[in-house]
């Protein structure tokens, strides 16, 4: 049979990545596919002579070119951004070549369109590498768990948050400075925003709930809460309380809808999740049949990324090899047809919560919380009034899980009491055993 | 297109939640293949009036009869036990029928001829079933991981053993007792051997060996050891160390060939793998460009025993819709030819290891045994010596990985002391750190 023939647009870490374990594993991945491959292009506004590429290898920044060339059957996305990595994937999508992308970004918020072109010329878009890296949530989703009708799940989808959550539990520091040192280390961006205010974890769980629940992408529905707010203080009394703040990703099916949410979350400690600490991804998966099963690993990161893009490449060298025109056997997102479930308000989501509500030492105001938190109907599971600091107490509440418009209005009127200080923090809560 | 058509061979627990998971998931299946699933046939002893089978579902003792009927394409085996399942399933494979089985001890000892002859017939046999229950296992390294070269793989793969290590952790507990326990919950067998003495993981270790490192079944080469001879005691010891014993299933690729071994083992308390407790199972796998992955979830039981069959179900009818004959696009054993590796036997093993020696109290014994343990070039770890039981110290003693046959010369030695009481006790450590 025929090389299978690829370009690579992109030579930052991952694209060398790439370069660096085709050429390491290329006996081992021979032995599984039976069949070469052969890197014929690769994109790069800047050449890169340290990489010592076989001379063979066309070096070009004319991507559009690269991307209609008769000697590329499966075009690789590295570049990252969204344009114009669209614009250069359409057109090969147009050129008849398969895509595999690690772009997030660029799938949450324009993938419907790419998967429709990618069908209309009988080409398949792939991306294991473009949600936790390493870890092939992808296909356990959409092949592993075929089976099942999956209910919930929950996911630490973003390195760099649960680095600093994990620095400010393990050694009590503060948001800011952890931020810092993790810039120094390389693990968070110049601009973090789209790691901390958790844009990033909610490009991937459009992905995941895509598969999950056979719905179209809707990046735009996710309601996204970043951890630039979690003091080491709601940390310190988490921790207490047996629980452990983390940055999830969770997509929940409900009655009345998906809920599709990434924000900071309490969790037992005692649970996996919560004990999967720096940098390393987690995804717990609750589905009917298998129940909880837990899949973690490296989330970022060139060996990571690379071992995702090149399993796609495997993955598409068999289907080249064995289905008619590599068309594959799985449906892009996981469904042969996609349903539109609504995609819940953030007020009509359900999750428990831990508040956090400053008040003056004056007799009767825990009554007066209590009472109003008791009047709409909300649970109270725990509370712990705290060592008083400079100018008030801080009185922890855990409560039961409750619609967030209802939580909304009690916590109006807890606010309004005369005796309270600042604003009450409210971070949410899940059991994660159901 | 046509439906695709299974005989169903065993109507147990297993059998009995297939036909409730078609049921009840049909449609998101249906979804999910765009392509109706029919049961044609079920093979069993007894009919189960109690099940309401569909009237059309032809219920039959013969099955010979069955797997060579012309309105079946896929057969599901789990009966369990090695006969008449090889005979059944060789008839259906000359009948070009797919196989689809839970049976990892028919697969271990019997696989290499099974595949061979679905080879002969272009036919499948797919197994997801046969390891850690409803945890995609076999997928993630046939497919997930494709890209690496796998160092090792270290599983949690028995979940009775799992449960009694478990309760005599936590509540300190002797193992007959806990045995006793898992019997009346229904976890362990009336006969127990194959759970406590590690046969049913050594089976389950042969599956993941081939499909990690391309070799062949080679169950006769495992190095099993069982939990029974695990006391309170060294559990309790282990713990102060700060090491939980769990019995793992190790595969391991080294300079001179693969180590294949289950046996109890020694894990840092903090590893996520140390944290699986109850009847759960898990795999940790260390490859080459993604680094350690984990897998985690239940690994037995109706409804995660046919999650899995029923994913295989899925792949089939994907495959067999869009490849001819549905020869798929996977290799059976992961790799497209097998390669023969050597098998290491256990002298030439190399692991940490855990001593409990009993000591005379005797001034010079501690001197004797660490300068036994030097001369051998043994590094010591660490080392603790306990409170004074009835007649004896137990003196504790942690050591680095060593070669097997050199830890049992420098052990007869220590035996051979006149200050040492009863047998000196043994358990490998793993540090699963690299």
């Amino acid at each position: 049979m025929k090389p299978v023939r690829l370009a690579i647009l992109g030579l930052g870490t991952v694209g060398g990545g790439i370069l660096k374990l085709l050429q390491e594993n290329a006996a081992e991945i021979k032995r599984r596919t039976g069949r070469e491959i052969q890197i014929t292009h690769v994109g790069t506004r800047r050449p890169r002579p340290d990489l010592n590429l076989d001379q063979k290898i066309k070096q070009s920044a004319d991507l559009l070119n690269i991307v209609a060339q008769d000697d590329v059957d499966v075009v690789i996305e590295v570049m990252g951004g969204i344009h114009p990595a669209y614009e250069v994937l359409l057109e090969a999508i147009k050129h008849g070549k398969h895509i595999i992308t690690a772009n997030k970004a660029l799938l949450a918020e324009h993938g419907n369109e790419l998967f429709k072109a990618a069908e209309d010329h009988s080409v398949q878009i792939v991306y294991e590498a473009a949600v936790a890296g390493g870890i092939p949530i992808i296909k356990v989703i959409r092949e592993g768990l075929a089976a099942n009708k999956i209910d919930w799940l929950a996911g630490i989808i973003n390195g760099t948050g649960n680095f600093i959550l994990t620095e400010m539990r393990d050694k009590g520091r503060a948001f800011d400075d952890v931020l810092k040192e993790a810039q120094e280390l390389g693990y968070a961006e110049a601009d973090p925003t789209f790691d901390v205010e958790g844009i990033d974890a909610a490009h991937k769980l459009t992905l995941l709930a895509s598969n999950a629940f056979g719905i179209p992408l809707q990046f735009s529905k996710v309601y996204t809460e970043g951890i630039s707010k979690i003091t080491a203080q709601d940390v310190k009394y988490a921790e207490e309380l047996g629980y452990r703040i983390k940055h999830l990703g969770i997509a929940r099916r409900t009655a009345n809808g998906i809920e599709l949410r990434v924000h900071p979350t309490l969790i037992p400690q005692e649970e996996l999740l919560a004990n999967v600490n720096g940098v390393k991804n987690a995804i717990l998966v609750q589905a009917n049949a298998v129940g909880p099963t837990l899949y973690y690993g490296a989330g970022a990161g060139a060996g990571p990324t690379a071992s995702a893009i090149v399993a796609d490449v495997v993955d598409l060298v068999r289907d080249i090899s064995y289905t008619e025109d590599g068309a594959g056997t799985v449906p892009q997102l996981a469904f042969e047809a996609l349903t539109d479930l609504p995609i819940l308000n953030r007020e009509e989501m359900t999750t428990g919560y831990y508040l956090r509500v400053n008040a003056e030492d004056q007799t009767g105001v825990l009554a007066d919380i209590t009472t109003i938190l008791s009047r709409a109907g909300i649970s109270i599971d725990a509370i712990m009034q705290q060592t008083r600091l400079k100018d008030s107490i801080p009185i922890v509440i855990l409560t039961d899980p409750i619609q967030e418009s209802i939580m909304d209005e009690a916590l109006a009127k807890i606010q309004a009491l005369p005796a309270i200080h600042g604003e009450t923090i409210r971070i949410r809560l899940e059991s994660l055993d159901q």
